[in-house]
């Protein structure tokens, strides 16, 4: 019988090198000799993405709190059923870009949504399945912003103010600080190189962990 | 102030007649001076039809049954709180093809999804927001099938077979038993004439008895 993977989601707010940093990770993981899968949230299946395009697009139509929670979920249960769960049985790592500690930083902390109401959600869809780690790469709002606004356009999310993104970052550090066992803060406003290597020191003893 | 309006819906299996008895509910609303609203679920919205379109596309990847309801109460919450509600406060009737009875009927009956998840959702997302009317359109499912087949294309959910129509049908008799007050069960099985003649009957009293 082969060893269950471990799920470890990468987090944080627009601009702290998420996306590089996944991808860094997945090569150190390569190197070590794990088997890897790298996602993202919301998407990852077909389905699950055409949901995200539906939540991204711009529309004229106000999209309501409790619709744009309720498809965040059904992506996610469409992700975690039919790729996640099935990789990890498999033995391989999954790395993803978000999850549902997203959901309680953006729409709840973001947004306001009850937190009551994403746990829920959490519980319905989940069970008590929850990330094995959570890479939080925190970077005060203003740098991260800076470099998202450097990458071009912008989309529905990425549109709101200041003190929108603040509220995201103290909704993760808030929750970094409740679970420090599953949460693991790397300091994002260091160079690159520097954020690589704490990541990749994380991984590998991650890895020495599991073996 | 101008006096709520009534949210009606029409329910049954396929085939019984919804889309025509609907259309003429509608007339006979409008020349007793009633203001209505025609729509449907999933859908009513743009947002909610685009949930629509997601869930009715055949598709090579299996939709996980969370997913399926998820999108289903999140086509729901659009088309509730940007549409029917508005409508209603504004003094229209609404009028609606299918609601969250279908939900418990489909999802609940057919598929066998846990009653308990489905009125979690209906809880998260109408709160105590429920239909003042449920007329439901009761055909033995044989009857329905022959007529569904006759009108072309079928749909996903129209591939199922006749054990999963029949599960659909008891669910729905289960909750007109379970709810005497707000269902209004109609044979659909006699002839277009006479069905309408009876949701007439019942539209006529529902009217003198709101004003």
């Amino acid at each position: 019988m082969v060893a269950r993977g471990r799920f470890i989601t990468f987090e944080g707010t627009e601009g702290v090198g998420k996306s590089t940093q996944l991808k860094q990770a997945a090569m150190t993981l390569e190197q070590l000799g794990v088997d890897v899968v790298v996602s993202r949230e919301p998407g990852g299946t077909p389905m699950a993405e055409k949901i995200r395009e539906l939540l991204l697009a711009p529309r004229e139509e106000a999209v309501h709190e409790t619709t744009e929670l309720l498809l965040m979920f059904a992506a996610r249960a469409q992700h975690l059923h039919t790729k996640i769960r099935p990789a990890l049985e498999r033995g391989q790592w999954v790395l993803c870009d978000r999850f549902t500690d997203a959901t309680f930083a953006y729409q709840g902390g973001g947004r306001g949504v009850s937190r009551a109401r994403i746990a829920l959600l959490e519980d319905l869809v989940q069970g008590d399945f929850r990330p094995d780690h959570v890479i939080l790469l925190d970077a005060p709002v203003q740098t991260g912003m800076a470099r998202a606004k450097k990458r071009g356009e912008l989309d529905r999310f990425e549109q709101e103010d200041l003190a929108f993104f603040q509220r995201i970052r103290d909704a993760y550090l808030e929750r970094a600080t409740a679970m420090p066992g599953q949460y693991h803060i790397v300091n994002a406003e260091l160079p690159l190189e520097q954020v690589s290597a704490s990541v990749s020191a994380l991984l590998t003893a991650l890895v020495q962990h599991a073996c």
